[in-house]
């Protein structure tokens, strides 16, 4: 049925997650057929949570969905790549547009860009 | 040591390649701690190839390497983004300019694009 090979990774495929219009990289998540399935029919990136070990609909808490444009697979079909839509204009639960906000610079890690919201009002912590 | 949580995939991290310049996404590979640190010290993206089981500096055999531009890692630091100049202008065994050349079109499969190489002569096959 599916159109991927989830054996390489016990049943998950990475999934990159690009803006559509600026080619951004805004996060990186796995999805499992079922997850697969539901981005195909739904529209909306699906990904299996590996800590909750359960569906999980980007933005289901935070209203930030990813409205997907485009999708693409790789040359032996066990990663994809979703142009997406980021409703909310950040993808990352740090409020930051991309989860790539950070940067090796000389051998060390900083911190680029300002987050776009913050996630204590987003999230309700 | 090391800036980045290998614990999640067993020793591995995913890699998303990108190209600096237009920022298509070209390919995903795994790093271990080991490729990270090559990565690092070489500027050139290194591997750890899960079939072979062992550090694979892309382009090798054909000679497309991939120069680090700039690196970066997502929020809890267990995936990298590599922004690369692709020498030979194709990331692709098959020739193609990105591994992610298949779309998905109502729900069938097309290849996209037309091989910038003959992988037949840079592999000598």
């Amino acid at each position: 049925m599916s159109q991927l090979d989830f054996s390489k990774l016990g049943g998950l495929v990475p999934a990159v997650i690009q803006d559509a219009r600026s080619g951004e990289v805004l996060m990186v998540g796995f999805m499992n057929a079922e997850a697969w399935e539901a981005t195909l029919k739904t529209g909306k990136a699906t990904f299996f949570s590996r800590s909750r070990q359960k569906l999980w609909v980007k933005g289901e808490t935070s209203g930030n969905v990813q409205v997907v444009k485009e999708l693409l697979i790789d040359c032996d079909q066990d990663t994809v790549v979703l142009k997406v839509e980021q409703i909310g204009g950040a993808a990352c639960h740090t409020g930051h547009r991309s989860c790539f906000h950070k940067k090796m610079i000389n051998g060390s890690i900083r911190i680029i860009g300002e987050p776009v919201f913050d996630p204590r009002k987003v999230y309700g912590k």
